[in-house]
């Protein structure tokens, strides 16, 4: 399996988001203690986010409706910032169908990469964070991720008091 | 099978572009004649495309690269003009490593609809229009389109004088 | 794509069946001049077979129901004889769903390569064998083949005269 | 998720093989506390198994190779007894290049539904059973299971003392 617990947990960052889609209201994870967190950061034309990332954190959503998991995406452009904007991105989360909340990670004054994808320092899109329910990260992956190993590392941080 | 030849044939109209990529030249279907042509209309959003439209067109490009058939991609915009612009689609196509020519087809003064689209009337995206060796319409789909049929229909064109 | 017609065409030889499945009458090709042979040879315990070429000859068996081609499944049993025998054949042509015509090529009496696979000098499973209306040879495909070129062949052939 | 853990929970019965393949030693549920057991009942010709349920099984037997947990394969034939012996067993194996350990279920004197099967009140191929690492019953699942659900439930079973 691709993930370990390393011997000292690190706290999860907060969000630092400029816009939200799909919640009435800002979402932050110190409010979200109880609960398992899947950080899905994706760019809205990186076709591996499109053809695998979104799909999955789509079904995540929705097969763990019924229980203390959290799904949230993060728009991290790095790239291409003038095409992939706000007015796109909503767009897009419509074409698509996607219906848990979504923040745009917000930009920096200097250099392309947004605030919380340097706090998390991630290497690129599709990435998946999990956070387990006391706040601590507890998963990076990049790239594309087996159902079977996302699942099991959702059943063991679940499974947590 | 979903096609079938008309009593009468229409000659296949002009493609009319505000812009091309992935081509020195603009394209016209009249300087095509003696190749079979096939148009594949995506919006750059529209889940259908991404998935199932134009991946087949991207095979068919490569499985006919050495016979006389020529693919060209039109980006028919209907709606949310704004974030899917030229800009938008020359990222899309960069990332999406789309190799064939792509027109984007030209607005018009009064309405969503833009000129190309109109001129074949077509539905909506993803849609394939075939023309002949002559210059003639031959067959129109919209929606998804087994690889099946569009061989068997790419075959009998390639096949006639 | 992967086949081209020979200048000089050889004339298909007739299969020679040890028994018949999914008909009435056992199939002779003398007497489907005029339709398009789609011949499918395949083994029942082939994983090749299963994953690809027996859907792929189901679907060619059901998009093509209302024109001149006729699906033949053949099954070429060149190993394992013992457990690949007519009685597991029939159980799995049930479970399978499998609706075309199915013949159990003739075993012969020295060496494990029936004779209907040695006539037409197959190279193993599975394999695809297109013969047009007058009876010609015209494809031999050995192992998975692209559902965009299966068409194209079919499409040619059913196109001539 | 299709599971739940019941109240009281059922100790997990032995296994009843009448043959083993790609294991030296029958294996034995009781030497195998300590690991997970992931039993997957399938038929060799059923297509359910044949195209989600072994792959299935395959991909877990690969993925938790370094983890306490162990894939048994269950060969319950219920029907057509008499092409799925063993000896077509062992060829189906060897084609499907399945490298976990198989037993063959026990049949019965009367009636068709052999021993395991029967003790493990299993409803029909493909099925799943989790057992815990202390030989407890966790889970029954009949029929196709996402790869999420299993990695769920296996991250779960695998967290525990």
């Amino acid at each position: 399996m691709t993930s370990s617990r390393s011997s000292t947990l690190t706290f999860a960052p907060e969000i630092n988001a400029a816009r939200w889609f799909n919640t009435d209201q800002p979402l932050r994870l110190q409010d979200l203690r109880g609960q398992v967190v899947m950080l899905h950061a994706f760019q809205m034309l990186c076709p591996g986010c499109v053809t695998y990332g979104i799909p999955q954190a789509s079904k995540v959503a929705t097969l763990y409706r019924d229980q203390p998991l959290q799904v949230i995406g993060l728009h991290t452009v790095f790239e291409h910032h003038q095409v992939m904007n706000a007015d796109a991105l909503q767009v897009f989360l419509r074409e698509y169908r996607i219906g848990f909340p979504v923040a745009i990670d917000q930009p920096v004054e200097i250099g392309p990469i947004p605030a919380t994808m340097q706090r998390y320092q991630l290497q690129g899109t599709p990435s998946v964070v999990l956070i387990d329910k006391q706040g601590y990260l507890r998963l990076h992956h990049f790239g594309p991720m087996e159902d079977l190993q996302l699942g099991d590392q959702l059943g063991r941080l679940l499974a947590e008091a």
